[in-house]
This record gives structure tokens, sequence and C-alpha cells, in this order.
């Protein structure tokens, strides 16, 4: 069955693989499950036929057959699930994978996400430069102590897993911020999980889609 | 197997079910496994005994045997997986309910957290008031695409699955705001799952905690 997933069709970072369609290109990947990709403007994710796939006018979506999912978490667990490569074979170090899954995306990935706002959302507002040392504090505060668990391991528990994959997804969007580099451990775990061919395919995957000429001509 | 959790010895809520043990206590009590509950200080939270079973230094955490876990969802997941009542049989269908999970902590909770972050975390900051509409309306974004979702049914896909649970509780930290009665179809879906014999149990269980006096004295 084909598995199809959706796309920006122009991506908000211009391809530096920010967007999530990257971390389920790259679970993809991981399984060697080929997947055709439907592109979505801004404009189509907020109506009647792409929120009836995604309630909440996002990408990615999955569809695969009579399936249809969302949320970035959950098609990884998906893939992950039915094929191998994402997932170790023993049940307690799955669960534990199944752990830093959430981890990164309940844990990890807010305090990131309010970088976003605090620089773009809310970018024009005059608390911008003051609130910002505060929110990157909590972030500092959640790698000093992602760090201290991954300690001089290669992976978070074990070898790689789709717990790791997410990790690292939910890092990379502090590249910009200059933040990652204060935690050279984290640093070194990320460049890691970006050496890994399968995430190579799947950056090179949505780079070619942003980098080609805007559909608007 | 004993299955052991953790709870604040004292939640900042005072007991009104919002610390995220009474999250894993539901999943058990409609699963209908019973289970120890291990009380931490704020204090122990932070040290080397807390931190080895939790990363982060935050509750619950969940051992049973050889397996030890922390983050709510994925504690959530194992009981799901492991035990009826929380899962369809259906495996589509399954796949689906655990997307409501993610939605639930990843999509839709994190727009709730920022209202603590404004209203205590940074409650005596200058911005105070100019952030709180805009953070508010943030949140109505996310309920007005989750009630059109839900429509006029009881539970976002089919029947009661640990989606519904993690989407109701996550809905539930939204009641003091007042902004959960702006959408009387999710405040009737909260009011749905709260009636559950199960959460009743969960939510009695913990304020037994919390009205106790105090391990001070």
């Amino acid at each position: 069955m084909t598995i199809t997933i959706t796309a920006f069709e122009r991506s908000p970072d211009g391809g530096k693989g920010l967007a999530r369609d990257t971390r389920v290109r790259w679970a993809l990947e991981e399984a060697g499950l080929p997947y055709a990709v439907r592109l979505v403007s801004f404009h189509a994710m907020k109506e009647a036929a792409h929120l009836a796939l995604h309630p909440f006018g996002q990408i990615p979506t999955y569809e695969e057959g009579d399936l249809a999912l969302f949320e970035t978490g959950a098609i990884v667990m998906h893939i992950a699930e039915h094929h191998p490569g994402l997932f170790p074979a023993d049940a307690n170090a799955r669960a534990r994978a199944i752990t830093w899954m959430f981890a990164a995306l309940n844990t990890v990935e807010p305090p990131i996400l309010e970088l976003i706002i605090v620089r773009f959302v809310e970018g024009d507002k005059p608390w911008k430069d003051e609130r910002l040392p505060l929110v990157q504090d909590r972030i500092r505060t959640r790698l000093t102590q992602l760090a201290a668990r991954l300690g001089d391991a290669d992976w978070l528990d074990g070898g790689f897993s789709a717990g790791d994959l997410l990790m690292v997804s939910v890092l990379l969007r502090l590249r910009p911020s200059g933040l990652l580099n204060e935690f050279p451990r984290l640093a070194a775990y990320v460049a890691r999980g970006e050496a890994r061919p399968a995430y190579q395919r799947a950056f090179a995957a949505q780079l070619a889609v942003n980098a080609a000429p805007s559909p608007a001509g």
C-alpha cells in the first residue's frame, strides 16, 4: 500500500529541515519505506479537505490504505511498530524508547517552541528583549538535565531508536539560537543523528521541495 | 508484579487533580490495576535517587519489576498496550487513539501550559496583563478546532480510549481560567470523562493525599 504524507508547499524555514514532515521522512527512511508526498499550501491547510485529515490544520499527515493519521509522534510510532529499525526488540527497551519519544515532544520541545513565540509570534512586542533570557534559561534547564542523562553515550538508551529520532529533531530547532552549542554533548548527539544516511536522505528530499522554483512562478 | 508510581507529597494544586499522577491513576483504574504510590517532596524530586528514575526531576514515574518509565504519555501507553480498557481492538482505531494521545500532549497542552507561565511563572512581570489575552486566543484557536472535530460525539473516535483520557486531563487544566466554558461541547466532553467511575476513584485517591495533614506537621 502506498504511504502518502503531507508537507508544506513551501516551508517557513526555507528548507532547513525543521518542518515536522522531516521527522516522518526520516522515520520512513530508517524503515526503508518508499512514500509519496502531497504538498499543501498555507491556505489549503485551513480548508475542509485538509482539516478532515488533520483537525488542527497542520502538516504532516499520513495515509496508508484505510488508515489516516496526524501528529508526528503518532506517525513515527506507527512506522516504528510495524517495521524494523526504530524500536528495540526487547519489550522493556521498547517501552523506554516510547518514553523518550514523549519526553522529546512533551518535555523538551515545549520550552523550545516558546523561543519561537518570543522571537516571531510576539517578536514585535515590547517585552521581547526582557522575556528572551527567561525563555532561554528554561531551555537550558532542560538541556542540562538531558545532557546529564545522555552522559557519554551515543544514544539515549542503547541503540538508536525512535526516541532519538524525535529528540534529535527537537534539538535541531535550537541550532539557529546558538543554545545547542552551549552543550557539547548534545551538539555531538545531534550531529550523530544528522550523520545517519536515513536523515541525510530525508533532509535532501525536503530541501528539494523547498529549493524548487516557487509554485506561484 | 507490584506497580509503583510517584506523586507529589503535596500537589501545587492542593488536590484539584491537575497533577500528572492523576492521569496515570486514572489509566490504572480504567484497567482495573492495583498500584502503590510513593510520595516525593519538591526537594527530593531534584535529588539523584529520583533523577535516576526521571531525568527531568518530575512526577509521575512508573515502576513494575525491572521496568522503570517516566513521561505520563508513555506510562499511559504502556498500561493501554498491556491491559484491556484503554485501546480499541481494531489496529487502525488503536493507531488513531495513539494519535489523540499525542494531540492532547503535543498540540493542545502546550498553549495551555503557556497560561501557567503567563499567570504564575511570569506573574510578576510587567507584560502579564498584555500577554494574557494573546495566550488565551492561542488556546481558543485549538479549542475551536477540537470542538469542530468532536462535534456531537461522546468521544474523539468511537469509544472512550487513552486518547480521551489524556485530552480530558489536558482540558481540565483550563477549568480555573473559565476558557473551557466558552466551548459547551468540550465542557460536556470533560464532564463525561470526570463522570467515569475510574476517574472518580483516581481523583479521590489523589485528593486523599493532598487533604491529609501536611507531612511537615
